[in-house]
Formats: C-alpha cells, structure tokens, sequence
C-alpha cells in the first residue's frame, strides 16, 4: 500500500509540493524554483513537518548551487537562508549540513548534490516504512489510538512517522480506531491528518484539542502516538504545541505515549529541551481562525508553534532503529555510537 | 465601575440580547418576543453562560404566560420548551422553575411573574459583586490569572463571576494579567472574554487552549479562575470543554484551580459528576472554525461542549456565600442548609 498523492517530489528542475494550506478544500501543488522559493515555502509551512521539511531542503541546497553559478559565497548565503527558515526542527538543519557537505566533498558536483537531497528522500521513505513496522509491533487488535497534528505522508517524504505506525496497523488488519486533535491553531490534524486517514480508509474521529483529557481519562484511549520536531539527548521532545498537555494527562491516567521519529530527529548536540528554541508564530493564526477575525484585532496573542515533553512523560520514542525506552540519555548515547538498540 | 454595555434586558415588552455569536465583529441586539424565541436563542447559543441563560430563561416564562392566554396547559409546555433548550446547565431548569411556581402561587399574575423573572437577573447581578469581592481576596498583587471560555458580564445577568472576580482584582487596583483560552470550538474566550476584557482596559493576552499548560508548568499563572455550569453534591464541576484538562495540569503543578459560581449552580440532588448530563453539539462546530471548512466534509466529529473537573482538582468554589473548601460534600451540604460556611 502507498498513498495516493505525493506530497514532495522533484521534477522538471523543481520541487512540487502539496500547498499543505489550501487542505482539504484544495489539492494544488506548487513548484519551488530557486533556493529562496524553498525557504519561503518553509517559512510560510506550505510544507511542513520536521521530515518534510527536511527532504523539501535538500532539494533546496541543490538549487542554491544552481543559482549561486560558481559563487561558493552565494552558495553559502543562499543555504544560510534555507537553514534559517524555521528554528524548531532539526532536521532541516541536518539535511541543509548533509546536502552542502556533500556538495563541499565533490568539488560542488551539481549531480552529486542532487543525487544526495534525493537520497533523503528515499532514505525518510525507507525509514517510515521501517518505523511502521516496529511501532505497529507495540499496538494489539482493536486499540483506538490518538494523534496530535500530522505525522503523516504530509509531514513527511512519504508514508509517514506516526500515522506511519497507524496505517501499518491498519493494514495488518488489526482493526484499530483512530482520534485525531484538531491542533489549534493552524489545525493540521483536521486539514492533514483526518484528511490522509479519510482517503487511507482507516476510521478516524475529529475532536477539539481540550476533549482529549475526558477520553484519555474514561479509558477510551489505548496509546497516543504522535511526531516529533526535535529530540534532544536525554529524551526530551519538542513536537506541535499541545503535546505536552497530553503527555501530563496519558501519564496521570497511565496511558501509553509514544513519540514517533526517524533518529535523524535526534539532536545529540543539545542536552536537555530546555535548550531547544520554540518558535513564536504571527498572532493572526489564533486571531483568525480559517482567515477569519474571531477575536478584537488589538488583543495580545502568545502563539508558540511547539511545546516541550519531559522525558519522564514518554512511554517510548519509536525511531527507524528500534525502540527507544527509558532510560533515555543512555539509550540515546547508545543510538549515537551506532550500538543497537 | 460597571461594564458599558447590556447584554441582557427586558425592554418594550421583549427580551433583548446581544447575539453573542456576532461578537467581536459585530454588536447586535435580538429581541425575543415570544417563549420559542427565547428557547431558540437558548439553543443557538444567542445567549450562552449558565447565569444568563438562568435569566433569559425567567423572561421565557413569564412570555410563555403571555402567549398561552390562560391555558395553563399551554403554558406548562412552553415552559418544558425552553426547559429542555439546553441539557447541562442546572439554572436553565431552576430558572424556569422558580418562575413557573410564582406563577402558580400568584394565580397566574403577570406583575408578579415579571417582577420574579427580574427578581433573578437583580440578584445575578448583585450575587456576582459579591462573588467578585468574596473572589478578588485569594488574589494577590501582580497576579497572572488564566481563565477559560467566559465567564463574564455575558455569561451572566451583568459583571460576570469568574471575570467578576477579574474585575473587581482589577478596580482594586491590584495590577492583574491575564491570560484568556481562545476556548475551542466556540472560542468564547476569543470572542468574547477578550472582548470584554480589552473593552474594559485589563491586560489579556489570547492563547490556543494547548498553550495553557506550558504557562503553567513554568510558573508563569498563579491562579486559575473560570466559571461552572452546574456543581454536584460532592464539588465535581460540569463546565466548558478544557476545564477538566486544565484542572490535570494545574493539580500536577500545584497552581490554585477555582471554581467560580453563584449557589443556584448547585444541584443538590445530584451525587456526581457521573450523572450530568452532557450536551454533545453539532461536528460542523468543530469542522468549520469561522464558519470555513477546515476538515473534510464527510469526517466523524465528537464535539461534547462540557467535561466534568472532580472535586479533588479544585482548590476552591468561589461563591456568593463564600468559598467552598474541602471536603467539599460536607461543606455543599451545609450550603443547602443555610448554614455559613
């Protein structure tokens, strides 16, 4: 099984992707020709999602070296501003570094580079697929499972990381139920994710953010399963602003919590989540629900795109390599010696 | 100080509301001239907040008494009518209770009835000074407050209980934030708490309902302080969807959870929460934020508008007789005794 669409795909000298802001009402794809296109699609998320984001930069970095002709300043100047597009993701950071060294290595050999950015992208493919696999490993027959904004083939290169797991399972047969949270404010799960699991046929119920709590607490709620932005060396997560919020209340109510991510995910670098920068986003995405005022167009808004989980509040962080459970700074170090797991 | 608008009042021989769902937009007023415009404006929440719908309720009755030109027969089902317009909140029925039995002990007097429908919305008003002063004494200066949907001058009969409390924290002069849950589906916080509360020159910053719990978790709210739409016997609070999730966390990091109500929110009769009933609403509330689709057409919605916080998550019920401390079941008990508390 595969889906139906592709989100992100190179072709005739650009990148095409899902314009991810016009679902589900519309499905137009948008065509990236320069390094500056890239960074404006990320910065403006017509593509979105830590592993998406990720792929869309290779592609990037690639066209920055068309453009830059020669120039290994331009070239660096145009990959600094893909880099600096979004703060929170690791990934975009990790897949501007691994295309431009690459680029570096070869003497700026243009079929190399591209040749890398699409190995990010068979590579994210692969390891979804991987991930499927031993996530849906964790989950038994009938489990009704929830979901925080997208993790899915949209969020990705393809296949998905969290929804990855879910549509493993729903293809084994397994017969599981999924929640899906709306995910104020840019409401990506009732755009993204209700609409890849309507298309995938898989049982999908839509709820506001703040029902959750009254599920996971009346027992209605196996597991919670959900991407991650950024995972830092002792285990701690940022993800989509609301993830924290239900992490506190799976742990109160003993309800398992898995973030789902490739290791690429990982930033070893960075000890604790306390160190991870969180972006803050245009007030008007609260003011203006579906691009509508709702709110006195004066008031003050806090908006912050993600959140941070504590380590103590994950059950286990499913990744392309195998489980990740505590204690997590070990097993983390562990992941990156390239021991297994 | 008093709030520069009316959002309920009986003018010219009809009820006249703002019709809140216009709000902030655009401010307009309906007049409801009959028992079945009332309970249509009950049930499409014209009028919303449990103290509010207790007072439109009262003048339901006494335009029942009108139109059911003495048949009583005809006037006790206009009064089931707007009785059963909206399941949840305990003033809707004690509301139309109260005036129904001055109704039958007056011989069917009109005066009398109007006098009694009024009687309701002068006490609201009054019971919520009071609340506010009993309320603004917890705080302390330079608290940040955070509240949820609204509980305000239009949730109430005039000056609000939760937002009562905020009012009179602030008239004191005691230099008060808050933070204001945009409070999905609806988005009365957005809509209308913050509408107030700009409109009154109080500090309020807007955030999605996922944001609270960072806030929180970081030291940044000293205090929660939100309305209740019915109390059982035992403390547990029915009250707007996010109020239960908001309760987890402010328990899991110690932040003081307050419950903000007149005592005629209190169903004696009832045990526990378990037993209120829950009033599920239309999925387009929550597939169509704005009125704009935002999810497919066809998506499973669950979309109950209340969740039940248990007693042991609240720190205090702010009260016109005082708060309500635990244990709580002692403490309501002697509430329904007239005993002070």
């Amino acid at each position: 099984m595969e889906e139906d669409f592709r989100a992100l795909e190179f072709v005739g000298g650009a990148l095409r992707l899902i314009d991810q802001r016009q679902l589900p009402e519309k499905l137009v794809y948008i065509n990236c020709r320069s390094a500056g296109d890239v960074a404006n699609a990320i910065r403006t998320m017509i593509v979105r999602g830590a592993p998406a984001i990720g792929g869309a930069a290779g592609y990037g970095v690639y066209l920055a070296l068309l453009e830059a002709d020669d120039s290994t300043e331009r070239f660096n100047a145009l990959c600094q501003t893909i880099r600096s597009a979004r703060p929170t993701a690791v990934n975009l950071m990790w897949a501007v570094d691994r295309v431009r060294k690459r680029a570096e290595e070869t003497g700026y050999d243009r079929n190399e580079v591209l040749k890398e950015a699409d190995s990010i992208v068979l590579e994210d493919k692969a390891m979804n697929r991987r991930i499927g696999e031993i996530g849906a490993d964790v989950l038994r027959k009938g489990d009704t499972i929830l979901t925080h904004c997208n993790a899915g083939a949209l969020a990705t290169c393809g296949w998905g990381t969290a929804l990855g797991v879910i549509k493993e399972a729903h293809y084994r047969g397994m017969g599981i139920k999924v929640y899906a949270d709306e995910t104020r404010p840019l409401l990506q799960g009732a755009r993204l994710t209700a609409w890849e699991l309507v298309r995938a046929g898989i049982p999908v119920t839509l709820i506001p953010d703040s029902a959750a709590a009254t599920l996971i607490r009346d027992g209605k709620i196996d597991a919670i399963i959900l991407g991650a932005d950024r995972i830092t060396a002792n285990g701690d997560v940022a993800n989509k602003l609301g993830t924290f919020m239900l992490s506190v209340i799976a742990k109160t109510y003993g309800v398992p919590f898995y973030s789902v991510a490739p290791t690429s995910t990982i930033d070893f670098g960075m000890k604790s989540g306390k160190d991870i920068p969180i972006e803050e986003r245009d007030g008007d995405e609260v003011r203006r629900p579906g691009g509508i005022l709702m709110a006195p167009e004066s008031v003050d808004v806090y908006n912050p795109a993600f959140d941070v989980t504590p380590h103590e509040n994950i059950t286990g962080i499913i990744t392309e390599r195998g489980i990740i459970y505590p204690p997590f700074d070990k097993n983390i170090e562990r992941i990156r010696c390239g021991e297994t797991i």
